[in-house]
């Protein structure tokens, strides 16, 4: 998608040497555009425990890379050795993220496959470019298909505009380009739906004010900025016309583990009417659970993220403020679980499906 | 309630002089504790629209020594016009507060039953005080009869901590004195009742963080602060016994407008069982309204509310920082309006109702 007009993926491989993956430093966001280049497997570690990329499919994507990044490193003598430690380092980075344990496991299993070294390194990097090509391609796909939805609504209104609900940041950043949850809206808003979106800011990292707000902007769709708890009240007043979240980890019978407070706004959609969608990429399926609750480990995180806000002071200088009290205690728990009966429909590459297993396994049979 | 182990109320005349009122200035908590001195009506009305004092019950006390400062400084030829432009002004800096238009009646009625200027003036300041006596005697009895519920889910768990979520501040700095949803708490835990609080940090203001966070360590209650997206996960996990939050007006039906968020966390409440209470006392009841969704004015505040945040930075200086793009849309609703049906009990000053028409009207008979 653009930045500054000119069209940017969130994640590439240098042009003049594959040694070298950039990436969209997002903690800078929306107050300076950085771009990092990662040449190491911790750095790409780095990257992802401490959120300067972030996201369901981006997390995937920069896995890819660092696997990529690990087996140009690893000695002839110990490769099976580093890699798999390379793996466990990468998969430990962020615990309920699905694609991430997703992309390191095909990095593997291709590596597996190849007997030389040279072989070994040509077919992680081309791996990890599949994986990245292939997440745009699946967003893009979601576009097409929840694109239906919209236009749906948008005639059911004469062609007035569609009020449309997300909580974080399941766009391009989150993902390598087009994004889940945006996607529909990006394909909406190019063919000329009138659309509008409620963008949660989505405490306490404020992805929605700071990401999805930035780049709804730098795509030029029309959104209004609330805290988390409006939207019940948006809705108690028909404010809003459908809910589109993203998912970090999905269960074969549809429950939806994504960023903390979706679940209050899939309860809220539900009390009011509103068609609650949740768009995915196939990767963010967990096949081998069923229920959501107690199943998906949540991941929790420092209690700075609460107390300690960054952003731009008058001088225009990054800088940090606390709000709380000093040594405050907090919980920071990072995402929550949506359960399927309250999910209108489940969009993917393949299609629209209702949030059930039989449904599910309609568009993937071959996970029956 | 205590202030580093000293007892303060929120409100009161200077002991040498009535023509001046200390308040404490919550725009610097919790990092700063400032007592204000207000001295002409307009003064109170800028402390109330710019929030230096916020929340149901003091902004109803500071209103009531709003009109006694008027009438110190209404002229004799002009007395009546003089008053009624100072109610006017005063009723108009926060529009869903049901306690300010309260108090700024209670005070006209009274000062019209004098004749004298001295006797209006007299008048005008022993209404004061006894609104604001009666606010903190209010909130004493919403702690007795809220503490029953509290000791009965203590009995339940063998003793066991009781987790109680609330959400914004309805504490004793939204009173006078003891707090409404805060007033159980404080009393449960006088008596050696076991309490540990969740503080939905409750943006955008973040009474949360900055208020409630800091009366509880004050008072030595355990607490947690949370984001506001946490307490639905929180329920689903069987980590709230609890949920009291105030209201700043109550249908006769028993709908109640409290900060926005509250009905979100009402329907997480609803959905796993956990029993939902609103504390009031009686002069948050709008008597003459039934629906509190059609019925109810809900402010909307300025967008800068959530685009920029205000805190303490690393040099100990308190500073105000974007968080958003530049000139991002926003919307800032204040409050919502969480239907009677998600309502498990209403404490007020006469005890325990449920919240309907009927059963409110069992305890104040004289509004049938």
């Amino acid at each position: 998608m653009r930045v500054f007009g000119k069209p940017y993926r969130t994640i590439w491989p240098s042009e003049k040497d594959n040694a070298t993956i950039h990436i969209i430093d997002q903690r800078h966001l929306p107050h300076r555009f950085v771009v990092e280049e990662l040449r190491t497997v911790s750095e790409v570690c780095t990257a992802i425990r401490e959120m300067h990329v972030r996201g369901a499919g981006l997390i995937g994507a920069t896995a890819g890379f660092g696997m990529h990044l690990a087996a140009l490193a690893a000695p002839e003598h110990d490769f099976a050795g580093f890699m798999r430690k390379a793996a466990d380092d990468l998969v430990r980075t962020r615990p309920t993220a699905s694609n991430l344990a997703w992309a390191v496991k095909r990095q593997l299993e291709a590596i597996t496959q190849e007997t030389t070294l040279a072989a070994q390194r040509a077919k992680a990097f081309a791996v990890a470019c599949e994986i990245a090509d292939e997440d745009a391609e699946f967003c893009r796909r979601i576009g097409e298909h929840g694109k239906g939805i919209i236009a749906e609504l948008s005639r059911r209104k004469n062609g007035g505009v569609v009020n449309i609900l997300t909580h974080c940041n399941a766009g391009w950043l989150a993902f390598v380009d087009y994004g889940s949850a945006t996607a529909p809206i990006y394909a909406a808003h190019a063919e000329g739906i009138k659309v509008h979106v409620w963008v949660d800011e989505t405490r306490p990292w404020l992805q929605g004010a700071k990401l999805t707000a930035w780049e709804l902007k730098e795509e030029g769709v029309a959104h209004t900025l609330i805290a988390d708890n409006t939207g019940g009240h948006l809705m108690q007043h028909g404010m809003v016309d459908m809910v589109i979240v993203g998912t970090d980890r999905t269960t074969r019978c549809g429950d939806v583990a994504n960023k903390i407070g979706t679940y209050l706004k899939a309860l809220a959609a539900h009390d009011n009417g509103v068609p609650f969608y949740v768009a995915l990429p196939s990767s963010t399926f967990d096949w081998g659970i069923r229920d959501g609750l107690s199943e998906i480990p949540i991941e929790q995180r420092s209690g700075e993220e609460i107390t300690h806000i960054r952003g731009l002071n008058e001088a225009a200088e990054m800088t940090t403020i606390a709000i709380a009290p000093p040594a405050t205690p907090c919980a920071n728990y990072g995402f929550d679980v949506t359960p399927a009966r309250l999910i209108t429909g489940l969009i993917s590459e393949r299609g629209v499906m209702q949030a059930s297993e039989g449904d599910i396994l309609r568009l993937y049979p071959e996970q029956k």
